[in-house]
């Protein structure tokens, strides 16, 4: 009975952990849809749901200490419910990203666009999938995928450095453009913090597995 | 006897968090020595010695999984040790920050300076001084100092965006300095990240003591 129980609650913390990577994946998206659109009405949407990610952040932590003083879990299952707890840290952090990416995008809306907004979005997809197959590893336990997560962060940590090379000669060449171009390249650093929080959670992933560490290095450019 | 042999283990814990947190303090403080006396083998030392930071935070997480798994603590000391967990997280992320200042810095040694610096030594100090605080905080269970950092974290932000601002005048001035002026902007926000992880450890010793989230929102400028 009580065993059964237990299986319940782990599938339950399972289910909360990909509802909560579902609400971020939507912050990240409606955050940079705002910022195409120049929308400043969804940006302001971004900020005001954050708080409902801060509560499953609480919600999860909590189900996690009751699993583990309730059931006394062997090893393996004790690693998953105290990874749970990090990646819902991880995730908590990157909704306060989208509602940054939001802010400064309310601030863009404001001013005269620059140029069309390409390798942003591109960025942002990229992240979104990351966060996605980032959790499916965790849930599946499946750390192949969890070393892919790893491998595409590259691919964004490239593109932040295009981007902010790209931004930087606009500013050299009309200073006027530089608090913009300056508001871009912030969103462009917030979004590949988010694909930094994904490979941590990948790394997590991959060390419940495998129990090897992976640890990323926080490079900037 | 298992009793006794809990109690050693929890102090062993604590013993771990504090040495954790007096490296990662040592890291802000040389990587900041090292832009203010032009020292990039200085900087490189920082970079290098990352690793000893990571270590502890693998070593901490096993410490910890093992007292969960070997003790079955009561709720109380479930929860100190699920925060251990997560404190030393953050630790490692402030560590990765302190290789990234000295990354800038290694850059800025190379070229010429613009202005003394005075600011970011001010908020080195006090971003340091938030992560010893923040610790004593949990070690303690001090939730007023805790929230004493959670207040002292406006003062870095404040500072942030004030040389956020004076930078971006400089750059305005004289486009030439727009590269070097970024760089040190980023050191300036590498130290306001390093006071959110300071921040978010003193909210942690506050929720552990008493079960309040006082959820800090990683405000920018």
């Amino acid at each position: 009975m009580i065993t059964r129980h237990f299986d319940e609650e782990m599938e339950l913390l399972k289910q909360k952990i990909l509802r909560m990577g579902a609400m971020v994946e939507d912050q990240i998206s409606s955050s940079i849809k705002a910022m195409i659109e120049r929308d400043s009405e969804l940006a302001k949407k971004v900020i005001e749901n954050d708080h409902l990610v801060n509560a499953l952040d609480v919600e999860i932590d909590e189900d996690a200490l009751r699993l583990l003083a309730l059931h006394q879990p062997a090893a393996g299952d004790l690693r998953f419910i105290t990874t749970a707890m990090k990646i819902s840290t991880e995730l908590e952090r990157m909704s306060d990203l989208a509602e940054n990416i939001s802010e400064r995008v309310t601030e863009l809306n404001e001013e005269l666009q620059i140029k069309p907004y390409i390798d942003i979005p591109k960025m942002a997809e990229r992240s979104q999938k990351m966060v996605a197959e980032s959790l499916d590893a965790f849930v599946r336990r499946d750390s192949g995928l969890g070393r892919k997560v790893c491998a595409d962060d590259d691919f964004v940590d490239d593109l932040n450095k295009q981007i902010f090379r790209e931004l930087l000669s606009f500013m050299i060449e009309d200073p006027r453009f530089i608090s913009t171009a300056i508001r871009i390249s912030f969103i462009s650093k917030y979004l590949e913090r988010i694909a930094d929080h994904a490979t941590n959670i990948a790394e997590l992933a991959v060390y419940l597995v495998e129990g090897k560490i992976i640890r990323h290095t926080d490079k900037i450019w």
